[in-house]
């Protein structure tokens, strides 16, 4: 426990919800104990140091992803550890270079994997009719999601840092010919993993109030553009701090939806999911 | 602390490890500290105390879900917490008729929400042309599972006891109208919270080892065909003691992907999403 404590203890349960929330808008929450200090404490980290992973690190990750709830206990999700540099450089191209992929010392792909359902039903000379539903892919991408966090959760209570790589999507077909995915395995997105960089320590990313995130009963977020003003002012000012420049939250949102560029090529799923052997029917 | 403490001190991090994987197929992981203990240790919860929860859980319960990352920080989810006994009634409906959803007090509902990224820019007078891809959607679904794979964390080392109801998919229009839900917002699974009924003690399901889970470099599963004839075994004397029958992971892959009734009417979500406004491009 150590480690956690070491990060953590320098702010108090207060101090972790402003830093999340912003002072006007943390929400009346109780003491902590100190896994939800460390839920609370998370900060995606982009900088590393080389140091390796000791040893067992990989197999305790796996474990505790393996412990997240998976639908119907069918497992349809993968992992890949990617240690080898050229490799991680080669993903790395595929994520429009991102060097922390480079840098940290593993990079773990996810995968939606519905292949080894079908493998199994094989051997018994059985077809599975249902393989070819969105809803079968959907499952596969939330177990993959649930289990990856499982293991992100588990690395930061170790005093290791990591960041997903969605931008593994702009190219899946790449991916999948690089890890030698058989068809209906869909890489989801990558882990880095390794040891925080100290300095260039990453910081705890204001979100959006709970006010309109959470409704009691009924959809209703509260008071809603308004708060999105605040929010966009202090996603500004975080972003100032941390020297990414002065977009508000609003200006991202455009950035990302209102323009086809912001899809990275991933306005391509569709057809290249297909090609992938997912038929999304 | 002290709850996890209560719940985990019971067992070694080796016998969690042979709960989790079977004494043949434990990893060889090293000594876990307490976070990675209580994610190892997760149990399903179907049954439930009818005790109301402390003040503040579902504001920490939130505020652990929205410290998971997301998506470029485009935090495409929501949640609504149901209290009210006769709508969790009413879901429960949806769900085959699960009576855990009646049993607990809390029902968070896990929604994939585009629908506010559209009234931001709405606001600003533009229309959010990405909304439509296939892509668009699974980030929002994946963003939520992280979410809610957070909250489940928390509730889990607060002395509470969950279980995930993906069953809201059978019918998602029925609980878009109970909700109240927006177009483009889609319910993705509920999630029961509450006291676990120590009557009906949850137990550590074992899962596939990981030698079939995690490759090294490229897609390898080892030996995979004897190790499911191994799981097969493990799984069905699990089902034998938990009172759940005898069916093994392979009879149980083939009722729910070898025949359309596996579905439960979820091979319609193509349609289904389609009439939420998610064109999936």
């Amino acid at each position: 426990m150590s480690d956690i404590a070491n990060m953590n203890t320098v702010m108090t349960d207060k101090a972790l919800l402003c830093e999340r929330y912003g002072a006007d808008a943390a929400p009346a929450a109780g003491e902590f104990n100190e896994v939800v200090r460390c839920l609370i404490a998370h900060r995606s980290v982009r900088a590393y140091l080389p140091d390796a992973l000791p040893p067992g690190t990989i197999e305790t990750l796996v474990a505790a992803a393996q412990s997240a709830a998976t639908s119907s206990n069918m497992q349809t999700w993968s992992v890949i550890a990617v240690e080898d540099a050229g490799r991680r450089a080669r993903l790395a191209e595929v994520a429009n270079g991102q060097v922390h992929i480079v840098q940290a010392p593993l990079f773990l792909v996810w995968l939606a994997d519905v292949s080894r359902l079908e493998r199994v039903a094989a051997a018994h000379k059985r077809v599975l009719e249902n393989r070819d539903y969105l809803e079968t892919f959907v499952v596969a991408a939330m177990d993959a999601a649930l289990a990856a966090q499982n293991a992100v959760v588990a690395l930061e209570s170790m005093g290791l840092g990591g960041v997903y790589i969605g931008a593994l999507r702009n190219n899946p077909e790449r991916v999948a010919a690089e890890l030698g995915l058989p068809p209906r395995v869909m890489p989801m997105f990558g882990l880095c993993v390794g040891y925080p960089d100290p300095a260039k320590p990453a910081a705890i990313k204001p979100r959006l109030p709970q006010s309109i995130i959470l409704s009691q009963e009924r959809y209703a977020p509260k008071d809603e553009m308004a708060q999105v003003a605040r929010y966009d002012e202090k996603l500004a000012a975080f972003s100032r701090a941390q020297g990414m420049g002065d977009v508000n939250w609003t200006g991202r949102i455009l950035t990302r939806f209102a323009d086809i560029k912001g899809m990275s090529g991933r306005e391509r799923m569709r057809s290249m999911m297909k090609a992938l052997g997912f038929e999304l029917r």
